[in-house]
């Protein structure tokens, strides 16, 4: 009896070192059902442990079709069995977000802008706790606007950052505003950059990612439907950004780290640049040129699954 | 000479008080190509004057499916000749946005949450310009929490406000937060209550629309990955709501208002309440229900465009 005891204590303890998704909300695991209402998935309707409980893997992006890609891409680097034609959209029962599983890993769209993709962000950790899913790693590969870079280069987000360069995201609940660290975790993206430099495919920098709210007034734009700042106000603000440390602008990195991080997950933000904001404002380059930029990305992060499952030594 | 001169003048007076686009952008009319990136547009590749002149009422709404679903209606609505199944997405060559031009309507996607209408608000607003529109009337045909109200109720925005129920939007620009009004128009407003009256469909009131940037904590949800407060204060936040009059909640209503307030372009917010937040925070109707309370928006401003073209006495 002692001794069932004993093993039985090992195998909690054993459980507990394993990173578990800690959702942080008294009142979750007390719902008879829960409707996570965006992804068109509920408890009752659907058994989310058998269907996600194996996920180590966490790709999100704001593009539903640049995620549908990446399953088919991560499907052939996988040497997973099966068509790839075959990998149906997980959220085919609403378009607000696309969800594809392909082995242990989930690659997802995210749409554009901080609320979008918190949205998501919810119901994806509720969705992992329901399902008893532990060590899962989270990517976010985005596109971005690089600041000092040439176009095509990848940046690893050391500290995602907001308009004033602080490593902090505004959360308002309740009608109150709290703030939250955007800290990411060092390991994962110290282990990207290595892998950047084994691949030697692209250009690959690690620094800051400042995250706006806006694509055209928030970031210094002068294209948009309305500029009240001169080209250089424009250049004295990014120069500003350059010299603490920011090297590419996007519209999610803040909550995302944030969020990833007061509940336990492992999070890394791998963006390409499309273009250096120094020159210009407009994305110009083709479509095949831009199509290629974001395959960045993700062949960098399938190294790194890769990597993690063994299947390069 | 005299005669002539007087004749364009007067030209030039009456299309002066026609309402036009206002972008507020000194740059935009001297670069040589406008690349709205995210409609997959640009002033070079497409004649805008020739595929948009027309446009006298564009309709937005976050989700695609339903924008194609209203493309269809108002086809049918308004008798436009030719098959509602060529209808086809202007915007194809981009996921970010879904677009569709039926007669002088225009039905477009805007995705979830402030920063993502924000992009769409901005290229919309350019296109109008580039298209020498006028007299435009926009319309946010959306979802919504209700506050106080039963389920499938219709709100008619009167002030969009924020989670402090000012009726104002914060908007960074270059690192400084600089405040916009959000005041929409009165008589589009008063106009819709009207049509609603006649209509006699479903429930329909003018009230304050709560702008969060935020699905859960935002919105007081006690069912999100996160939460950190009880029931009773998420009621006595929602109380504070309804007496500041606060009869929905969404995520798209302030910068929409603000923009549009800017550049002079007539705006309304129309959305259904798909749940009494009262009363809970999932949606948990069928998917019919949620359906049929989807076309209640739609069936309103339907009802004023024909009422605007004298398709209805």
């Amino acid at each position: 009896m002692a001794m069932l005891l004993l093993k039985r204590l090992a195998k909690e303890h054993e459980d507990y070192i394993k990173q578990q998704v800690h959702v942080k909300n008294p009142y979750l695991d007390s719902m008879e059902e829960d409707i996570l209402y965006h992804f068109s998935l509920s408890t009752k309707t659907h058994n989310l442990p058998e269907m996600f409980g194996d996920i180590k893997f966490v790709c999100v992006g704001g593009s539903a079709n640049r995620m549908k890609a990446f399953a088919h891409f991560i499907h052939q680097e996988l040497n997973v069995p099966g068509n790839p034609d075959d990998i149906q959209d997980i959220c085919e029962g609403t378009d607000r977000y696309s969800m594809y599983k392909v082995g242990p890993v989930l690659s997802l769209s995210h749409g554009m802008g901080v609320p979008s993709i918190s949205i998501m962000l919810h119901e994806l950790i509720k969705l992992l706790h329901h399902a008893h899913c532990q060590d899962v790693v989270l990517f976010r590969l985005g596109t971005s606007g690089g600041v000092g870079l040439n176009p095509g280069t990848v940046v690893i987000t050391e500290k995602a950052v907001d308009y004033s360069f602080r490593p902090q995201f505004e959360q308002v609940v309740l009608g109150k505003v709290i703030t939250r660290s955007t800290e990411l975790d060092e390991e994962v993206a110290s282990e990207l950059l290595q892998y950047a430099s084994e691949l030697e495919s692209f250009p690959t920098v690690i620094g800051n990612t400042m995250c706006t709210h806006d694509f055209y007034e928030g970031q210094g734009r002068l294209d948009g439907a309305l500029c009240s700042f001169s080209h250089e106000e424009k250049l004295e603000y990014l120069k500003k950004a350059y010299e603490a440390g920011v090297r590419n602008i996007e519209m999610e990195s803040t909550v995302f780290a944030a969020m990833c991080r007061v509940c336990g997950l492992k999070a890394a933000v791998v963006c390409v640049a499309l273009l250096n904001r120094f020159e210009g404002d407009q994305i110009t380059s083709s479509h095949e040129v831009l199509v290629e930029y974001q395959q960045r990305p993700q062949i960098l992060v399938a190294y790194f699954i890769k990597k993690r499952l063994g299947l390069i030594p």
